[in-house]
């Protein structure tokens, strides 16, 4: 299997991330990528790679070049290398007429190449944009091998990412996902930096090859633990991934939050939901970024109730209640002043657990005694008295923020948890 | 000038910054890639790819697999690709032998296969790391033109970095660079579509080639333009960007929000700093990261005081006075309600402007007559009364908070420029 992608933009500084998550969706299924190009829009050096990779491979995606404008030739390009004629397709044409019309715009004439398609290709309907993708089969490349299998898809990844999940994905494992069984492990890590997780984790990591792989990353405040395990039935796919995971958490259970794929917002969410819980935030240096990523999650408001972004020190004291006492005798990036917000916003929202951040972000407004970096972190409710955590982060302002929002999120399912 | 990355990792879910980070360290040195190519930790088709490539182009820049593990093969495969010889370079183990001394480490055996160099490249010194990277010279693809160039660069990026920098971009530069000067110019469209942005661009598009290239972006809510021009003086490169936006601005200047590189929230900083004015923000559907992105922009306190994130319908009325019969007879997504918030949170505030959002963002919560995707936006202040936007997206929940968030920037711009 291999990917292309297409796009001057993608070799003038613009960082693309489908490979990353491309590689990830192909390997849970038991595909492999044994190969990735990133092209410019031209139409020769697309249509030579196209033609070059199926020569190579069985199955090969090729993700963006399908919009209207003019450097948009992957189209023309696939009809190149593959000696097959774009034929006309009407009913894209009219599907696309409409999602105008539903958006009262004049659909500009351009949009009538997005309807062109490969001769005996299926089309992909697009259900974030106007792009159709494009799904062909082709003769093997030798006798009695697999057929081969060209995907045409968007490149934005809100438009490639359906077609992808239903129609290409089901359609490569049908044709050539060995026959192994997977299983995969993500433990979530807090308290605890890169290296001494890895060191902890060396043993088991030891026992990578054949069917075990393991990597480790890292992020502001986190640290994640993959592992991979494959089996020649369901069942030993299983037992081995039970004998990985119970190695894992003997060296590093200690510093687990949580397992699983999905991201702290959404675990946040579900602790909170099943324990009837509401919350409300009091944001001052993260500024909504809490709020935001709590509310990237559908359903929130089963139990995210909203807050203040308190960046001002009047909003603070009118919107929050922090006494002006507080703020002159602590000033706004205080424990006192902390605390009072997570008290405040619990308060005048009636949420049974209120959360607080307030520090200097940077790059300015640090002093000696609060240098950039001091972050508070409040928690009031749900049953004891408030509590505050202080932080001292180093790192660019994007770094001290993101940091900052992820170690309440953490502080607040141990909160809730215990 | 071609990207060769090497690793199975990069294959199986690792992100990878370096093509990002490496074109644009070439693009402002003059010198443009052609294409990346990402492989996996193989041999035979590390060893195909870096010849193909070499047939293509002058310049290959090969990152990763010049590690003393078995997985390791970028010295390998060059030397088949080129049948050359690997030569064993003693100066390399004594200094690798001396690093690991350093640091009280018994030197694995494994080591001593990163001494091995092709015959004829120069070795270039890693300042970061053990493995040493190679700069070798090779013959023109045809009689009189260029000799190439193929370096092997040592794959994380803080050993790569300092020998990209200090020996590979010099002599690239020195042997490729075009003796041009480069200007580019990026305009941000705001209420036009890719493709009719395209229409009315067709004109000055079909001038490119030689001196010009073009490239139009879409995302949500947002068409971005970009032009980089080349000449072979500062003054000539900057006259032809000068006919470029000319002509750019007579076909979509209407439709410009602004020029640069910023991010729209820091064009809005600007402006409101400008003016003297201060914002604050009543979100609901998007959930605090309109806040989020004001204040992602470095000195936002200078105007933004904060908001609320109302996403309960009681937040709506007790932080931001939005009356209950508003509530009660026209929903909480209402046209009636979004201007009541955006006033309540100037009112309560005392800022200049007042900007709110209100919407279903799905995936449930839609009805027949307010389906998910119907957003309000509201504004109040600076001067006049308050006017409120009526938005119908379609698209994920992310899609539509995203779009969302962005239009509202886009207004609050139009809205206080005017």
């Amino acid at each position: 299997m291999e990917l292309l992608c297409a796009g001057s933009e993608l070799l003038d500084g613009r960082l693309n991330t489908h490979l990353a998550k491309i590689s990830v969706l192909l390997a849970c299924r038991g595909l492999g990528l044994s190969r990735e190009m990133t092209l410019p829009d031209d139409r020769a050096a697309l249509a030579d790679a196209i033609a070059a990779a199926l020569g190579r491979c069985d199955g090969l995606i090729v993700c963006g070049g399908l919009g209207p404008t003019f450097d948009d030739l992957t189209r023309e390009a696939a009809s190149d290398a593959l000696g097959l004629p774009l034929r006309y397709h009407a009913p894209i044409f009219r599907s696309i007429q409409s999602r105008f019309s539903k958006i009262r715009l004049r659909l500009p004439a351009e949009n009538r190449r997005q309807a062109f398609v490969l001769a005996g290709a299926r089309v992909l309907a697009n259900k974030n944009g106007t792009a159709p993708g494009q799904l062909l089969t082709l003769p093997p490349r030798e006798p009695g091998g697999p057929v081969r299998t060209l995907a045409l898809l968007p490149g934005p990844w809100r438009e490639l990412h359906p077609m992808l999940m239903d129609e290409v994905l089901p359609a490569l494992v049908k044709r050539y996902a060995a026959r192994v069984f997977t299983e995969r492990l993500s433990l979530h890590l807090a308290g605890i930096p890169e290296s001494a997780a890895d060191e902890k984790l060396t043993r088991l990591v030891a026992t990578a090859g054949g069917r075990r792989s393991f990597t480790i990353l890292s992020y502001p405040g986190q640290v994640d633990f993959h592992a991979r395990v494959t089996g020649a039935s369901a069942s030993a796919a299983r037992s081995e991934l039970d004998r990985v995971r119970r190695a894992a958490l003997k060296a590093v259970g200690a510093f687990t939050l949580w397992e699983g794929d999905e991201p702290i917002e959404a675990v946040v969410g579900r602790t909170f939901a099943e324990k009837r819980l509401t919350l409300s935030v009091a944001e001052s240096c993260t500024g909504g970024s809490i709020a935001s990523r709590l509310t990237d999650v559908p359903g929130a408001s089963s139990f995210f109730l909203g807050g203040a972004v308190a960046y001002s020190d009047s909003l603070k004291r009118d919107l929050l209640g922090v006494r002006p006492e507080t703020l002159r005798r602590f000033g706004a990036v205080s424990e006192e002043c902390c605390r009072e917000m997570a008290e405040g916003v619990r308060r005048r929202t009636g949420a049974s657990v209120g959360l607080s951040v307030t520090g200097i972000a940077g790059p300015s407004g640090g002093t000696a005694s609060k240098p950039v970096g001091l972050v508070y972190l409040g928690i009031a409710g749900p049953k004891r008295r408030s509590s505050v955590h202080e932080l001292r982060l180093a790192g660019s302002r994007e770094f001290i923020r993101s940091r900052a929002s992820t170690r309440a999120l953490q502080i607040l399912l141990l909160g809730v948890r215990s």
